[in-house]
């Protein structure tokens, strides 16, 4: 069982993906990093690999663009689950340096941006070198490079480094969701704590169209977790929206749901269905649930046969 | 096939039964006047009478409430067709009565409504007497207990009458609509000009109910011709709503629709889909056809098979 | 001070008039009454009563067709105050009559409504005389033109008649709801516990107005306690909306609903915010209060001078 | 009169800067470059500049978030106007590379984004290095410290560059909008075909507060153009959202829907009302234009005069 993720080693995508594949059981899971998230998606539109594990949201940084926009606009694939990590900076260092020998830190941007207090306050003045990742930023700083970089503390090791100062972001309680995706195939069942994520483009021109989309799913008391315009490319003002609702699929309401955002939207990707990684059941809101839809359905089947 | 009617003979409802049963061709139809609303919808209810044929809506004073009463609360009957006709009352007396001479007037209590301003203009200060029908004051005029009776001008003969006053209503384009009621059993065929009509009982002490109902209409895209609540005797304050909706409980919209406020209703009473007397065709908003709902039904399957 | 009210002496109205006078501490009030509520209105309109007591909402029957009517298409006039009283009807018979010598009872047509099972099993066959009102039925029984009344019980002693059987009517909680109406002119203050009453006409087919009028006050959290459809009279589908809602004009929010619901209909009529009768405080809801709308006025205030 | 805009020379955001300066006719306009968004901001917050330009939303990337976020989240600050340019990228490099010596790729991460798909297919695994502006990299290719650059072929000259290849963006009518960024003061006045922008910050935990914005604004006619969330950083799932609406705030409709959305909202801050650059007119529907609410205004007052 393969699991491409968005590399390189070291990455908190990695420990994402170890955590996921541990929750399975899967012993033979076998880690795989990939350059970006576009080739850790596409390994498994492939068949390259078996899942691929990539960060969709932050609560620093918002949604992932690149991996909603792939999802969105690639070749078909289901989210299968999904996990959420602390986002967690150490500045590494090789062994023996001190905070008065750092001149230069590397990293990717975002982890500027969440350790950005921190830099000022502690290393004013250093030069920044932003990198394509806090792991290449460390593989740098062991080659001699860079003194020192912004990356997981659990990196440290694999480059040889140690962690000059643990704890440098600014806000203690980032956290970043990533998803397990897989090729198009069979749903994870229902549990009664599921999240439905899909993509809704929106026919031309039509305005309120939001405030439609919207309706579908409060109508049939579906709360939405997330909601995000995202242009299609195709100029400015064109957008498709990424939507997490609550429930499943399968549930009656999710479905019916599904179904009139169908009609209202010029194309609706389906995304996955797949438990909720924090745990929270999903509130049935009176009138929603799948056996008053089952009785309702029969009632409607009764009275089209005359028979109130 | 005997039609039960509101009664005696000579009333609007009487003409309405007659077209009604001759739009069908029914050359053996038997016309059965009944004392009351309640006694012709009973017939219909006994297997007494194959049809009822009764009064329910007014462009002067409204619904008609014991229509609309009897209908929501008592036993299951389905509305099959409708018929409208201008409504065009007359002053009804004994030969030889002038203005002068009346001191009672009777009717109906809608046929006082919608003479009100030719009364206390030209009657003003008579007692007025309110009867099960037109046609009743028609008769008690007749037998010298009442002096005059507004009626059709068409149940003076009937009742050795003569028009004292022709066109005593206060608007020229009144119209009364009226429905012709059948046993359960199979509906009519939709035809594309249909109307729904239905009673929704509210769960109690639901704020925000009539906006809930709306919506699972609006959402599908269907108008609404008619809604009016009305009391269901248990206090001030405890409403049904009676509606008319365009379209036919096997429009697919329509039918969701109904089952969408079966789910948020503590009660929901179909009274029947049928053609529509005005011609007027469906407004079908793009993305409620039949066709876009059937597509979107193939698209969930194939999703939750989990091939998007 | 007169009160014009819905008579003759012993209606049910009467009742009201006493109450609502006597809750003003009015000890010159004078109880005058009408023959018809349109008669009561139009005393307050020229000037020859203070003001009108009529009924408008009755738990069995529904809104007062008759008042409604009067007051959204005949001249301005403004509800000051309501109350509500529980319809009780007795049987009422000259001394001496026992039930096997009742051969015709009287009543008002709604009477009839609201006894009918106890008529039909405890005079079953009897003949019903419909009348335009209980206390002109309870008079001609004092004439002996008739064997008995349905009335109030406090209607007999001023007819000279005794109670034959108490509390007749089907229903034990049945209750009217009465308003009092006074001229133009300034309104009674807020209490928090008010209701206002108003009366919206629709443009012309305009699709979706209900949704936009109701739509109006959700968005300012104000709740609707009667809403009811009337026709103008302007044929089959032209309506007015009857509207109940909690809260008093002087409050910011149906201040804003108001001119929100002018702005989408042809015309809306205003008739009256006044303390309601059943004691329920109006419930704020967050981000509706008075202080919120004045703080949100002020800042927009400083908005518009560019100071944010 | 100081523009500081997102630099170095040679970015798009210059060529903006130009235009917005040349619109207004300022021949006094000096144009400072700036190291980042936020310091652009900055500048016109301390007063070292007395106009920012930066861009705020690309057809390829959606919102740029830097500017979103600082606006939000930073002091005070107003549009005052906007512009928009295509962006097209060119290749840079030194003279006499070929694409086979290519071995690094620099520019900011939104060119990437716009240049994904040509990369993928002519400079498959290079490295890519994000950089705080695609004229950085241009600087850092002239310096050595880089193989390429993403830039505007405009930028070439300016750093001894030459376009290795031409239009290297994947779509041919990418957009980015640029907005020009005041101190606090009065607004620009409204044209008739303005945009206001503005971010509301949801009060904890409040499902549904998406659809209660958007109705705010759909209840008076309001289209919105843009609508984003964004995370507030205080964790998964707390956002706020960044609105564009048609309209100014002087406008009546908009000031109301902006006291309505604060009224609902924990904080809103106002961005600014400014002439729309792309000349759409606001359409503004029946019933929200200044003179029916000022109407409804004078009539509300007389009814709270009680002069209905």
């Amino acid at each position: 069982m393969r699991y491409a993720y968005l590399g390189p080693e070291g990455t908190f995508t990695e420990a994402a993906a170890a955590v996921l594949a541990t929750s399975r059981a899967r012993a033979d899971a076998e880690l795989v990093p990939c350059a970006s998230v576009g080739a850790a998606l596409t390994a498994v539109r492939t068949g390259a690999a078996e899942r691929a594990v990539v960060p969709i949201e932050s609560s620093v940084e918002g949604i992932v663009t690149a991996t909603v926009d792939d999802l969105a606009g690639g070749g078909d694939v289901l989210i299968w689950a999904e996990t959420r990590l602390p986002i967690e900076f150490g500045l590494l260092a090789r062994e023996g340096t001190t905070l008065a020998d750092v001149k230069t830190v590397g990293g990717h941007p975002q982890a500027e941006g969440q350790c950005r207090r921190w830099l000022a306050t502690n290393l004013p003045g250093r030069e920044w070198v932003p990198l394509s990742s806090n792991a290449e930023a460390a593989r740098r700083v062991g080659e001699g490079d860079l003194d020192a970089a912004l990356a997981s503390a659990a990196a440290a090791p694999r480059y040889g480094l140690t962690v000059l100062a643990p704890d440098v972001h600014d806000r203690s309680n980032a956290m970043t969701r990533f998803v397990e995706v897989a090729p198009p195939g069979s749903l994870p069942p229902p549990t009664g704590a599921d999240r439905t994520s899909l993509a809704a483009f929106l026919a031309d021109d039509h305005a309120g169209a939001l405030m439609e989309i919207l309706t579908e799913f409060a109508v049939r008391g579906i709360n939405l977790s997330t909601i995000q315009s995202r242009p299609t490319g195709d100029g400015l003002g064109s957008y498709f929206f990424f939507i997490d609702c609550e429930g499943h699929i399968d549930d009656a309401r999710v479905g019916e749901a599904m179904m009139g955002v169908r009609r209202v939207c010029a194309e609706v990707r389906f995304l996955g269905s797949y438990p909720r990684c924090d745990g929270g059941r999903t509130q049935v809101r009176r009138g929603t649930s799948d056996a008053e839809f089952a009785e309702a359905a029969a009632w409607l089947a009764r009275l089209r046969y005359g028979r109130p």
